[in-house]
């Protein structure tokens, strides 16, 4: 028996096809044919069991350049053979998402903000799915503006909350709102902030994350094209938040935490924190800092990996 | 006296001033410097006004690709010196968006959805206002839905309305829900459908546009990850869109409508349909019928741009 199967087995059948990542629309099975269009991938034109059957991690982050990175640097970490310098983009048909694979480990990019994660989502929950993928975990590693934190402090998430600390996403179906929750696996982020530990000098913290619809005025900054407050009504507002749990700001996760939740995927939230919005709303470190911040989710996130599959003790 | 001095002189000297691309922001002058971070650009580092202070004519769309597909293709309209396959990304610094400057034109992508393009229009803004630009007109091009056209049609936006069809934009400030109008520069829109009509076989139509925050169950799709209505719900839906005369559906226009409005920017959003949304959900034409599509809100927008510049009578 492949120890992959091994691996996913639980203890009788149902187990093993609840693992199996779940969709939520009872279309997608009659349907012939289903393109990724984001992707520009398909069930028809692609072999998706073959291609993405063995995915164990898949790990979403905003910038493409920063998610091949982290599939070169996840490769050099699981010592797999082969030269990271040369890895495919599997989306080279389209410039809407790039997607690295890298043995069990999937890197795709999501660009900025809810909707455009939320495509990207639909269709990476879709091609797990197809692709028959069983016990997978997210996580989305990213950077945000923190709450009261060092500029390279990590927070991974605990709850992710909306503009009024609320931890719900409001989605719009045929014009109607509908509110989704938005709770992360608490056994997880748990084994994150362990992983944190064993890494040297890696501050990190586990707190709510607020996610907003913009950069500027939902963020309360007083630097964008409209700004209509003071720098004292900013800083209220940042400290009610803070009051609220809230150690970081960022533009994705309540809708990452919602979609997983509602087809049981465990998920993760992993940000490094830019700066502290306290002292500012502007990046002003050096591109070389912030570099090495950017690199800390995914030293974190590469830790825990290599704990799953039993490279470190 | 310049030529670019005459052409945008109005009346007396109030006129000229209103020309300028204004902010609403008053911090923003009292600033030592300002970093626009998701263009990789600065007041400090770079002679924004040396730079930019010609533009007359700012077009975004959501791919990369495209937008430096547009940007060659106006090198050529404009029949400009030098070789538009050697054309430079000035955002390079950065993969969030990319940025090409032609002439009088410059040419930004903006990824998906609604936080993703308004990060960049207040970059863009600050970016017109630093660099001393007047009367500058900005255009969205991109792709959409079709609601009751066929595909390949081209929708100039009446009013960019949301998923209840008002003509509105909800922006969160500080926590608190405010609404701004999205209504669009109508003058534009009527010049852009009479270019429409003096191109051959050019399906062009002016209706609303309706702008969702995700592609799948905001815009009644069957075929994502969730889905949970009906084929019939969804008609219904769509039904009542065409109703309240929206035409065809995207992700970026109201946000792009409201912030264009409040910094009194002339605007027009000129989007190709796709796909007839009462017809199926999947875009399933072919690679090349896609390519042809796309490339018909940037020969609308060349034109229009060609005849403003007296290039063509």
């Amino acid at each position: 028996m492949a120890p992959i199967i091994l691996n996913c087995m639980g203890n009788d059948h149902n187990d093993y096809i609840k693992q199996l990542v779940q969709v939520k629309n009872p279309n997608l099975d009659t349907m012939e044919e289903d393109i990724l269009y984001h992707f520009s991938l398909g069930t028809k034109t692609h072999n998706l069991p073959e291609m993405f059957g063995d995915i164990k991690f898949a790990c979403v982050g905003g910038s493409a350049n920063r998610m091949k990175a982290f599939a070169q640097f996840i490769h050099k970490e699981l010592e797999l053979p082969g030269n990271p310098e040369e890895i495919i983009d599997i989306c080279e048909g389209t410039d809407r998402y790039c997607m690295y694979k890298v043995g069990p480990v999937l890197s795709i990019s999501h660009g900025m903000g809810v909707p455009s994660i939320s495509i990207m989502l639909h269709e990476l929950i879709k091609l797990l799915h197809h692709a028959q993928c069983r016990d997978v975990v997210l996580f989305r590693l990213g950077t945000s503006g923190g709450v009261g934190l060092a500029p390279g402090t990590v927070v991974v998430t605990d709850k992710a909350v909306d503009y009024s600390f609320r931890a719900q996403f409001e989605q719009v179906v045929l014009g109607k709102v509908i509110t989704r929750s938005t709770e992360l696996d608490e056994g997880v982020a748990n084994e994150l902030l362990q992983c944190s530990s064993e890494l040297q000098n890696f501050p990190t913290v586990i707190g709510n994350t607020m996610c907003t619809h913009d950069f500027y005025e939902g963020q309360g900054r007083l630097d964008g094209a409209l700004c209509s407050f003071s720098h004292e009504e900013k800083l209220e507002y940042l400290r009610k938040a803070y009051d609220a749990g809230v150690r970081n700001i960022e533009m994705e996760s309540t809708v990452f935490a919602a979609m997983c939740r509602v087809c049981g995927l465990k998920a993760a939230v992993v940000c490094v924190a830019l700066l502290n919005r306290f002292d500012g709303d502007q990046i002003t470190s050096s591109h070389d800092v912030l570099v090495e911040y950017q690199q800390r989710p995914q030293v974190l996130v590469s830790h825990f990996i290599k704990k799953r599959l039993g490279l470190i003790v």
